[in-house]
């Protein structure tokens, strides 16, 4: 048995620098939403399978790993005439769809105004590519029950706080509405939803393939004069809050919204971006992400989705949500490593007593905050630089004759 | 749509109160293992279908959840002659089969000695019961590559510091080792190995059915005296370090080297206990259990599995690994209420303008450590006891005239 033996395709182990890594990242970003009057709650990791293909999670249903039936014999699987028949559970692709899940099952237990933090791994069955997993983290507050918007304000405002605390500057927030872009979309003469909407996965792409590929798309599709509109498109592009103020495609109610928003948040670097669009067809209103200029791709983002939270519920309930890429963050933040003086490492001799050691692994308890035993090899040097990487400061060695550390040497480890 | 919504059969949602207090434990819990020199991983919750298969997760194995292979046809299940053959993937039902394959796949960036935390969850198909849950936590703790009691000693001992910080006081640690219990089946002619296997098996439910309870059925089954048996068993049961020292069936030298890990754990309230069995086939020396008075279960337990580890790598490897039963321990913990004095509510009227009510927010923020904003309603009794069960200590009210929270008052909630 003595083959390549590895975690499943797409899905990673992790080993102890890196999970130390993910824990404090995690711990900073739990803390900085509490602190912001934001309450935790966990789902199970698996839904039920009719729940998860409803409709609400648009093309990531279709990569929802099925958990199969129990106790299914060979006839049922002769029976069945679809796949999905045999699943009834399936594991969750996000945590917006068992958000409106709990919502409807505990209503009646949670405050008018709910602001949830989920943080907890999703799988999709995408094709395994760099950068790319079949399970992850997702780091999600929502506030729920608030149509106005306070909702956004508070948000954005722990959102911008948890990237300030992990030390992640220079960040700022694109802004937009879906009013906005259906307003300019009408200005198109698109005025139809069907239409829209395959418009809006059109100009959603304006990163990959240009203002050029995106006017050319639009202009095959919906017969419009593609060589206008792509100038049209690329002064959007670089449109601000002063270009755009008074033009004549602008929803201007919208806009007054957006503008509130920002002087709510003074010493957030909001920039409003009339051409972000946002993959999810379930947003009715704001839409933001986060950028960082020296990343191609955002660190999170959201939007409010009045509609769908209600769905299971069978009633509507105003909602407003922020995704935060815990995955690509954690790349972003080094481990702080001010614990490392007081984390010290005894080094013993290969026969020594393991009473006397426990003995003084307790005493070294006592006095400093992490300790670690490693038995003496051959190739210290090796030895001691792991210990540097997982955090150790100093080290002493220790041998039969150690009866107490009293007297014993610390030595820094790097 | 508006019909009964709920998690799937036997798996929880986590409430705010509820999700905190877990939080609070396990944060406990992972700083306690990372001071006693443990270092945490993690792996996929889903591993290949035939690695949960392989023989090392014993009965457990049977009760996996199957993930379906992706692109499946309806011609592939009619062509299909088991249900397993549809899938690819499962989720682990204990922590111990990832870990060996973990191990497995990254041997060489490991420590010699390895100790390894894991804290997750883990599935079982189940049927659902109360207490018994098809989602749950699992914290475990193994020290693999030393064939030493200082990997026992360190176990026990950090373990117990973990119950400690949690204030869990009144704990003892039942101990026996499985060549003390195949010498004792030896003294009743039970040498064969199936027959052994059988014998613990019925051993194991001596809290269930009693000493005659157990001398009945090995009598039956292996033809031995059930009377004589029976007063055996009972005086098993009551068994201590000194009443067994010198008995005829005792394993001196199992007996002597748990009588050492006696000596070095001081202050731990080892029991001897020579009919603890525990379930799992795979221990071959040391077992234990921690036990607490007022509970019929225990709170955790482990014990050696020399043979398992290495199944994936090909070589054995020496390993003990003690695993804390943290739904259990939830239940017995209550979340310290430290910093309720510095959590407080600002309590705003409706009409409200968000963008002054998120000023004095942040303004809050600047000197409380956690700020929650709630709108006035007509039941402000039932808004402020929620708001006290939610960790909070103090609300002020604020309302159209409030420019700053210079000279506004906070009134204790409670």
């Amino acid at each position: 048995m003595a083959t390549t033996v590895t975690a499943p395709r797409g899905m990673r182990d992790h080993l102890p620098a890196d999970k130390a890594r993910r824990e404090h990242v995690l711990g900073v970003i739990r803390g900085v939403y509490a602190r912001h009057g934001f309450d935790e709650i966990e789902t199970p990791v698996l839904e039920d399978a009719a729940r998860l293909h409803s409709g609400l999670g648009g093309d990531n249903e279709k990569l929802a790993f099925a958990v199969m039936k129990r106790g299914l014999t060979t006839e049922d699987l002769h029976r069945a005439e679809a796949p999905l028949e045999l699943a009834d559970l399936g594991l969750r692709f996000d945590l917006t769809v068992p958000l409106a899940r709990f919502y409807a099952s505990h209503r009646a237990e949670l405050p008018t105004v709910f602001r949830a933090v989920q943080i907890a791994p999703v799988w999709r069955a995408e094709r395994p590519q760099k950068g790319r997993y079949r399970q992850f983290v997702q780091c999600d507050i929502d506030v729920l029950g608030e149509p106005g918007q306070l909702a956004e304000i508070e948000l954005i405002r722990a959102t911008t706080a948890a990237l300030d605390s992990l030390g992640i500057a220079g960040t700022s927030i694109r802004i937009n509405d879906r009013r906005v872009l259906l307003a300019l979309l009408a200005s198109w003469g698109i005025t139809d939803q069907a239409a829209a909407d395959r418009a809006l996965i059109t100009v959603d792409k304006l990163d990959k393939i240009g203002p050029d590929g995106v006017a050319k798309e639009l202009s095959e599709s919906l017969d419009l004069d593609g060589a206008g509109l792509a100038d049209t498109i690329r002064a959007l592009e670089s449109a601000d809050w002063d270009s755009v103020r008074g033009a004549e495609w602008l929803d201007t109610d919208a806009f007054a919204d957006l503008e509130r928003l920002r002087a709510a948040l003074p010493g957030v670097d909001l920039r409003f971006d009339p051409t972000l669009v946002r993959g999810m067809g379930y947003y009715t209103g704001t839409i933001f992400e986060v950028a960082h200029p020296d990343f191609g791709y955002s660190l999170g983002g959201g939007g409010r989705y009045d509609g769908m939270i209600g769905r299971f519920l069978g009633q509507d309930v105003p909602a407003v949500g922020f995704s935060l890429g815990f995955e690509r963050l954690v790349d972003l933040v080094t481990l702080p490593d001010a614990d490392a003086d007081d984390a010290v490492v005894l080094v013993y001799d290969k026969d020594m007593d393991p009473v006397r050691l426990a003995a003084l692994k307790t005493e070294a308890l006592g006095s400093h905050h992490r300790v670690r035993l490693e038995k003496r090899t051959k190739n210290m040097k090796n030895l001691l630089a792991g210990l540097v990487e997982q955090g150790f400061g100093s080290f002493a060695t220790v041998d039969a004759d150690t009866t107490s550390l009293d007297g014993v040497v610390f030595r820094p480890l790097a």
